[in-house]
């Protein structure tokens, strides 16, 4: 079953409405390239991010936390043992989180490391068709954070990849596909500049985080996420000359979206 | 005594162009979050940033920056290292500083690190009224880094520690309230989008300690820093369509505030 | 010999053409400030960048890179191991890489690991006239991460600097002074704002990193991202108002200079 979902969608809208109700405290580990624009992207959306990385602190604030991201992108060995704990404290307190594999699979740490994360079961796992793949163990990735593969071609993998973890598997790409095993739900739009500016695909997946924060099921966290993302970028690049002012539109446009004089 | 101050006023603008002047070397030691948006801000303002961090450095710098800030929002172990150095370091040289006490309350890490920061006397300390509240000892905290109280309910709290440290407290929120311990300023003004931009606390601190860098007392300094900021953020949200444009136009507004074009 | 170069060159437009075919997987190891703006810079003009820096992977990773930074602006001791381990991978491998050497002479670790990365020589090494000096052996440096010193009172230094370790030198500042130890090229242009914005300078040492990358010699890559974002800057600045919307327009600029629609 394969179902399509695109904003507006009143499903989609009542979804991120309970977020802005929420504000949900969204604990995030994530690379070093992107904290900053990850913690703006949660802010005008309309999320509590908190980036408490030590490993002192990370099991204590990932229990009181509402949602939790941790992303790979640049793991040391240090961040790594922080992770851990913070994953392990997530799932014995059962706050819910989202892994976020970038560029597994030919790197040697972050795979050791993401294949040691999924044992504390993330409720969403997103990333792009490379990364999908090689954490499926289908193939052995891309080339840096950048996919050499189609979302398309991930899909029968990211369904493989979801029912052996028990988790909603979201593959990120010109359609995003995401699946809990079963269902298929595609997220069309979007656009290529998204591409051309970085952490775009990493606020994404901070932003899954912070619905699962606000309660809502993992497939629907992660689809109200892409939707939302797909649609406020299409309307960022209306008036973008480059990538630096579709980011700086992009955030303007996460926190109009849905709201009331938002007739769309 | 409480008096209040906000832009116009001849003693801040005069002191915006004394820190212009010195263009203070400002040794920042803050968190991974807004680390370039801090240092964006004090380049704007006509401060000159320096990010040392290692603990082989932290020291040797400190003893030559014009002013010192330490934030504690994403500190690790090896961070507490190079901070507590930085802070002797500055303590010694006669080096003034500001702390930001990020959080502080509930994560065990920074809270630890925090107390033993203030023996090195900071000039000034800057947080949110639940973080003030946390560092005097008066509540366990807020919720990460989100106040859950009124600036205006952390004054005694304030006072009190500013007494017992011996430095300004400065206590942000829709007012923000400083002081030695006996006068209070306050600083009306400022916007609420102010807060959906990640970073602008952190940024007020840094702020703080360029203007210590540039030999104004630690009263004098918190209070041109926070009038500064709050008369720029009102400049800057008129033009903004969300927190994106918002966070452009407060750099802007930063670099032109009390230039020669500026009557206001 | 000195030559000048500046865009609309028809060199230089080729070799912008010739990266963005290449998409340079660019590897880069850089300070804690720059690191977002860095990527989005690479992004925008075309390349393909990638923040690997744990030491288990920094080596792996350099040894598939097609070119590679290391700039030591905010180094602490762990990140030097990595940084070494990649500069080594790289010599090894043949990857051609850069040197940014940020704030060395007064600061102790960064002095002595920049002295270090030599003995793997870099293609390109790219610092303010106080850096180039401090690395030549004959100044202590400049204060902080600022230039005490002209880019013009470089050039004998940066010449002996080439000769000696067989790497082109560009010192950056009002004017670009580029020498492989014989040839001096001087690129014009640009703008006094770049210096108001911070990680303009380590942005142009991932973009020589990233020319490198695309297979162009040390002199030639250094040349075309010098002058590239000396047009930039100034297409930049025109419709900026601070120096907020100066990065925003420079990053947009950098996707369009001599794309099918620039007649420059």
């Amino acid at each position: 079953m394969t179902i399509s979902r695109s904003w507006p969608h009143p499903e989609i809208r009542f979804d991120l409405q309970t977020l802005r109700a929420a504000q949900p405290l969204t604990h995030v580990l994530t690379n070093i390239v992107v904290t900053n624009f990850t913690a703006n992207v949660l802010l005008a959306i309309g999320a509590a991010p908190a980036m408490v990385i030590a490993e002192e602190e990370a099991g204590q604030f990932a229990q009181v936390a509402s949602g939790l991201l941790i992303n790979v992108g640049t793991v040391t060995a240090a961040d790594a043992r922080a992770q851990l704990i913070a994953a392990e404290a997530a799932h014995k307190a059962g706050t819910p989180w989202a892994l976020d594999p970038v560029a597994v699979g030919f790197l040697s740490l972050r795979t050791r490391i993401a294949s040691e994360l999924l044992a504390f079961r993330p409720a969403i796992i997103r990333g792009n068709a490379s990364e999908i793949l090689a954490l499926a163990g289908v193939s052995a990735g891309g080339r840096g954070v950048d996919s050499t593969s189609g979302s398309h071609e991930a899909i029968d993998g990211a369904k493989a990849l979801a029912k052996s973890v028990g988790a909603v598997v979201a593959v990120s790409g010109e359609v995003d596909y995401l699946t809990d095993g079963d269902a298929i739900v595609e997220i069309p739009g979007g656009h290529v500049i998204m591409t051309r500016v970085t952490g775009v695909g990493c606020a994404l997946g901070a932003t899954m985080a912070a619905f699962l924060g606000a309660k809502l099921s993992p497939l629907r966290a992660a689809t109200a996420a892409s939707a939302v993302f797909a649609r406020a970028g299409e309307r960022a690049v209306a008036n973008a000359r480059g990538p630096g002012s579709f980011a700086v539109n992009f955030l303007d446009e996460l926190s109009r979206i849905g709201d009331e004089n938002d007739a769309d």
